[in-house]
């Protein structure tokens, strides 16, 4: 059966940008499941009023409708266990709960604030008015305040990055030889990145983008065929 | 046999502040192997001459003299595959190193700060000038200037520890259920600082207080048994 997924969507139907539901894309990629991705914008809160809250990913699978990208990657391993899993283990399990955490908490704004306002440019009309006043409100500033000056936010993005570069030096990929959901959340942030910016975030010498190289060759150039801007 | 283990001692041959040294005691109690704590100061760099370099942990066993950590940490696991294993697997290795390669560059240095005055003050009078004139070289400034203003430095180690606390509310360990290196790299640092400082690292509602007690009840106890300051 078809796993539906709401996926946050931009001007075009196939510009999606939501780090969160590239968490749950590459997940269901990693699993072998057939996934319908249908094309969602921030103000069509009644299409996924089922999941009882406002946020995407949600995806609806035999009969049940779910959200939260952290609950969807436990879901699936839990209902597909035979399929390649997310987590080899529980102590995988709970370093990549670090991770994700770390990454929203050190990574997650630097990178927004050097894409916020291309964002706004690649949304649909429908969603611009409500996505500048939701975030003004959040962050307690204006969009273009918030963004500041893009030389300083790159430099603080490749250094709060740092700890990751030993890491990708000794392992092909986070979750060692082969990819894991810890892959999928740190690849999220750079979809999101390249689905609406031109912004060249990494250095061809740094070991993160030759992961970054390796992720997106995954699942036959899954990310790599995403609508967005070279790296 | 016994592994010999060159570990740093203060003033006192039962202070042992190193964090580095830390990691190792707890992960050959995890293994359960016998182990020999020689008290080693700074200035005794002839002492552990074999393992080419000038800093400890080192140990010796079977002939073979190793030296740093992580290097140490692996080794104990392929050398005693059958004994409990620090890691479960190369997903949780990976993500472990990362873990350590965040706490060196996030919390070591406000840990150090709040307790490079307390460490001088416990230090043996043969190591005294040795630790003061390297580490002020290596800072580029005098040790209280490093220190700097106590309460600010508190509240920063406990923003910067963060990300931890949703892994600790819903996991008892780093490692999952039962600990492993991971939370072996985290009590280090405490253990730095309790065994030369009184400061109150933690507030007794912390997620990280609670773990810290459970481990510091592991083995019998022993790192709550280790000399130092009440938690």
């Amino acid at each position: 059966m078809t796993i539906k997924l709401w996926d946050l969507a931009g001007a075009e139907d196939n510009r999606r940008f939501s780090p969160h539901c590239w968490r749950i894309k590459m997940a269901l990629r990693h699993k072998g499941l057939d996934v319908d991705e249908i094309p969602w914008r921030f103000t069509e809160k009644d299409a996924i009023a089922a999941s009882g809250q406002g946020a995407v990913p949600v995806i609806e699978d035999q009969g049940q409708t779910l959200y939260d990208s952290w609950t969807i990657a436990n879901y699936l391993d839990e209902a597909y266990p035979d399929r390649p899993l997310l987590f080899s283990g529980e102590e995988g399990k709970a370093l990549t709960y670090f991770l994700k955490h770390w990454i929203e908490r050190t990574l997650h704004a630097p990178f927004f604030r050097l894409i916020v306002l291309d964002i706004e440019k690649h949304l649909h009309d429908k969603d611009r008015k409500y996505f500048r006043e939701s975030r003004e409100k959040r962050l307690g500033k204006t969009l273009e305040a918030f963004a500041g000056d893009c030389d300083a936010v790159l430099a603080a993005l490749r250094g709060a990055l740092d700890p990751l570069r030993p890491v990708l030096a000794e392992s092909a990929f986070l979750a060692g030889r082969s990819p894991g959901f810890a892959d999928y959340l740190l690849i999220a942030e750079f979809q999101w990145a390249r689905a609406v910016s031109a912004v060249q975030l990494l250095e061809t010498g740094d070991p993160i983008y030759a992961w970054r190289e390796r992720v997106m060759d995954l699942f036959g150039g899954f990310a790599r065929r995403a609508v967005g801007y070279p790296v």
